[in-house]
């Protein structure tokens, strides 16, 4: 097999260059902030002292430039909304401190900006930006966490008192796992069903809206009525207070209601400039994608600092004697212990272009809405968002655990990170949208082109959509669209010698496996919109091919990401690497999901065993670079503490 | 697709009746034992409070008759060595303590049991096992743990005074990893290169022995000359204080050498049974592999635990409501969710036969050696024990974490179990032998046919061996031979509808892929015995097949435990549900091998889909069941404590 040149070495500037990308200068400044100050993540406190330090930092970061970067301008902001993404990634070496960041800055903040009008921001925003007003986002509810819309707590609003009455139901409506809670918090964004007296007196209601709700006072004691506890140990995030919250007939003034989307007057009239109560929650809910993206991103870099470890320690950790040399030799150069590394490697590379180019869409249509007249793009954003959240948490939770038992003992030990990282990023498949259920989104929005927010269309819905109107897949492409298209066209058939290697081979297969999968799906469910059979049993016996189907669109928009971020890179040898790199991302994406070719024809038996030995041979000429290669993605120094990565551990090097 | 029948319920009493097996007086004394007294693990304590609690645990164990299981007779034991395994694997609700009583009894008791003679057993044995005195196995060194033929640490007898001089040359022989040594351990059995003065005087070399060193007075200060130190938090298991020794010149008398196979005369002259120090140390060795049978067995208690946990949350659990009925439906009624959770399940049966014949032989050949002359049944034994290791911890790893993640946010929190459950085991796939090592372990004696030890031979060792020797591979069947045979003669040919659920048939796959990969392996490995490429890089490209195919070997094995494991039931309902379980695990392992079996032609494209159809279907037919089927293995209750799984969780079932 003639594999392609891999460079001989590369400027690590270079690629630095070119993974900093379009956020460069703000990587740059955090790297600097994370210079002037140690922060570091809790690993031997108890739980009260964990989650009090992490507070003295988030207060300390409060006092940079980070919280403001994504804050409007009119209250002291800089207006920076993928800045304020890239920002955060970068706390992945203390990641207590990013999630407590993320729920003051992100959730909480981000939803009274975005929900809010004038008179939340004024009154509010500069106190969530230096943390003086902690608070909390309490959507999800002990009995519903993915089916938002069935939350139970209840807002009546009482014209008498020109007041909100803010109420948990039942014990399952309780608010559960809300960052900021068991401690901390002070004031809450609440998410609850909004209901106005209707004309015969009993509630009419208008959906999920959001409140500001005070659950706490300035000493710490709970608002009255408002029931705190504490969701206790958690298996990670220990510095992060979660807890519980219970509304007993809480009061707020009619001014509490975050009324960008809907608002109640006086008199008890309810009025939202978007008909219809799904279309209403579902446009605020897309407000708040910016959460999503940046778990995205924070489990990109929290991967990128567990490989740096794993590769730095198999580079110099020896065992077993190469009988031919007399020498121990480095457990890299076993080809298992490339397996386990160098396609993750390869995959966070990907991933990395990918959210680049997610952040700098959400940044342009979230900076300048006017882009977007008919709604469609934000609902491709939302999907893409929702997708690559998926894909880059699993691969996050995959990788630090392949990265854990690379290390063998020494990767147990808390001193050499893994733990804490595996501990503290397993909840991010769950958190800001459970895996499964993203996928399932990103299917919907395939299946329905976008028309109409498919979060409005059920299970039921989107099968009747799909029997009326779905026509056929159309491969839109995402990325470096006329470059691509080029590179497909080029493509030699499959027959030809050493195609694997052809960009152009590799794209069609991505794009001919989602094109095959979603025409697929499309067919089950039409069945189940003809009324011939019990909907819910066709889709769910489709489920599986209908998650398939996401996955392999996300795989698609992945690697288009990466082949633009090659076009983008002007350093020949920088980006010779970044060709083998992205040779081994498609080809192990391939191999891992090769009994779907062969079933389809799309490999013969033959081509799929080059697909493993092309694996191999490009972990073999990757190998000597892996080091330098994980150094490029530039994760700040202060973060890197493992004795087995430092070289403080005995006999390593 | 017809799906055979599954009965419409089991008596828990047959099913159980039928998975307690051989040592069901065991499980039944353990499981009244444990209901006797509380074993809380350490959740929220610190470290030095989670070791004292276990450390407390372990000596009110000790009063309990487990300890005593394995021990011999003349010693105040029970000569049990299958019920001892048996007893620990059910401490799987409180890990540290399973680990630290593994420790104690069965690393530290057993070595001194199998490799000291009476002189030992009688100083020693009954303060270990009544745990007055706590010891340490300290085989593991920083630079060497998985080639622990080069251990660093030195023992050189001197003569003048009749003592052994224990000695760290360097930092990277410290001991390390230390189970007992950071707090509580005493007395250590220190394994060591032993080196007499020889004729010239210089010293010469008898290759890793055992020594007993004190490490601890009674006080609890470091013996003379020891230097003991902390490994501190790991990710789990943080009730086991595991430590370092160092030794700088350490004296200890000529008995202190555990002298069953090598002794050194008061003269410095060194004398064995044993021709040949590889030999030598692998028979020693080899009479360690109860702790690995062990940790494989406490595997699967845990993974049972962590099932039993997910399942009942996923059965009462309820998200979306399902439009036809109005109702919102149970999330394991979710295909997604039942694939996530019933191909483990069904897994895990099938390990537990695996397990419990392997446990079987174990016990029968160490209770009788005499019946094994030449040494192949210990072989074949150790070659199983390395197989079923390395495969039971994996699918613990990968089933806890697919459990934490089938239950939300709740599955994260410590209370309901999981994070405890992942983070304990998470290590089991490193300790008592890299799981990646032991797959090569059971390469080799497949490739050698047990002939000679086979981690005697090396590398180049196993290359030239295969050259010379190999002549194809013969599959020996290793549990319900005649029925396996009679089975596989039965199978319709493949062409036949149906197929798919025709024991014989699965069987077949499962022989026909191990022998091809087998002899695949010989074929390329010749090549290095052939002296035309370098040895060492022949074996390296070829490390993923090797791996593949002590893979393929085991999972044949376990197919096989299962079908004897239903051949022993008598109950037919019990049996009709084994029956599908078999046809799960069958079928969902040749699913996600479906690319092996599609490239070499064993399944045409059409069939291989119909393996996938096959599972959806199994699963969905089992799911009625589940909670009774996971019940049935009978965890002790104690272990069961999760909100999410005992009804205390609101808004659950």
């Amino acid at each position: 097999m003639r594999i392609p040149r891999v460079p001989a070495g590369v400027d690590p500037t270079e690629l630095r260059g070119v993974l900093d990308g379009r956020w460069a200068g703000v990587r740059r400044r955090v790297r600097e902030l994370l210079e002037s100050e140690r922060l570091p993540p809790g690993d031997g406190l108890d739980t009260e002292q964990h989650r009090e330090r992490v507070f003295e930092q988030l207060r300390w970061l409060g006092g940079s430039e980070v919280p403001a970067l994504g804050f409007p301008t009119e209250y002291g902001g800089h207006g920076d909304r993928g800045g304020s993404v890239v920002a955060m990634e970068m706390l992945a070496g203390n990641l207590s401190l990013m999630v407590k960041a993320g729920v003051q800055w992100g959730l909480f903040g981000g939803a009274l900006t975005a929900l809010g009008t004038e008179r939340h921001h004024r009154r509010h925003l500069s106190s969530v930006m230096d943390v003086s007003l902690p608070g909390c986002f309490a959507m999800t509810e002990t009995g519903h966490g993915s089916d938002v819309q069935r939350l139970a707590t209840t807002a009546d609003f009482d014209p008498e008192t020109d007041e909100f009455v803010v109420h948990t139901p039942d014990e399952a409506a309780r608010k559960d796992y809300i960052g900021n809670a068991a401690r901390h918090g002070r004031l809450a964004v609440v998410f609850a069903q909004l209901r106005t007296p209707g004309a015969d007196g009993s509630p009419e209601g208008h959906g999920v809206h959001a409140l500001l709700v005070p659950i706490r006072d300035e000493a710490g004691n709970p608002a009255p009525g408002v029931t705190l506890s504490d969701c206790g140990r958690k298996a990670g995030l220990n510095g992060v207070d979660n807890g519980r919250i219970v509304f007993d007939h809480v009061r707020v003034p009619r001014e509490a209601l975050l009324n960008r989307y809907g608002d109640v007057s006086p008199d008890g009239t309810y009025s939202s400039p978007i008909d219809g109560v799904n279309k209403r929650f579902f446009t605020m809910l897309g407000t708040l994608i910016t959460g999503r993206v940046s778990v995205a991103g924070t489990a990109g870099s929290a991967t990128k600092l567990a490989l740096e470890i794993a590769l730095r320690y198999s580079d110099a950790r020896r065992q077993f004697e190469n009988p031919g040399t007399g020498q121990e030799t480095p457990v890299l150069d076993y080809l298992a212990q490339q397996r386990r590394l160098l396609p993750a490697l390869a995959t966070s590379y990907a991933l990395h272009f990918a959210q680049e180019e997610l952040v700098s869409t959400l940044h342009d249509l979230h900076t300048d809405p006017g882009r977007d007249p008919d709604g469609r793009a934000q609902r491709e954003l939302e999907s893409r968002a929702a997708g690559i959240k998926a894909v880059a948490t699993w691969h996050a939770t995959r990788t630090i655990q392949e990265c854990r038992e690379a290390c063998g003992g020494a990767g147990y030990l808390t001193e050499n990170q893994l733990a804490t990282l595996k501990a503290d990023t397993d909840v991010f498949t769950t958190f800001e949208g459970d895996n499964t259920v993203l996928l399932q989104l990103v299917a919907k929005g395939l299946l329905t082109n976008y028309r109409g927010r498919f979060e409005e269309l059920g299970t039921l819905g989107m099968a009747r959509y799909v029997a009326d109107q779905f026509v056929g897949t159309v491969i839109e492409r995402t990325a470096a669209r006329s470059l691509v298209q080029r590179l497909v066209d080029a493509a030699p058939n499959r027959d030809e010698e050493d195609v694997l290697f052809d960009r152009g081979w590799q794209l069609r297969m991505f794009e001919e496996r989602e094109r095959h999968v979603l025409d697929g799906v499309a067919r089950r469910l039409r069945r189940a919109g003809s009324g011939e059979a019990d909907p819910f049993e066709v889709f769910n016996e489709a489920q599986d091919h209908v998650l398939r189907a996401a996955r392999a669109h996300i795989d698609r928009v992945v690697l288009e990401a990466f082949v633009a971020g090659i076009d983008r890179c002007t350093d020949p040898e920088a980006a010779g690497m970044l060709e083998r790199l992205c040779d081994l991302y498609a080809l192990s994406n391939i191999e891992n999901d090769r009994a779907w070719f062969l079933e389809h024809e799309r490999l013969s038996p033959g081509r799929a065993k080059s697909v493993v030995q092309a694996v191999n041979a490009l972990c073999a000429r990757l190998r000597p670079h892996a080091v330098r290669l994980v150094e490029a993605f530039g994760t700040p120094r202060q973060w890197l503490t493992a004795p087995i990565a430092t070289g403080e551990q005995p006999g390593l090097g």
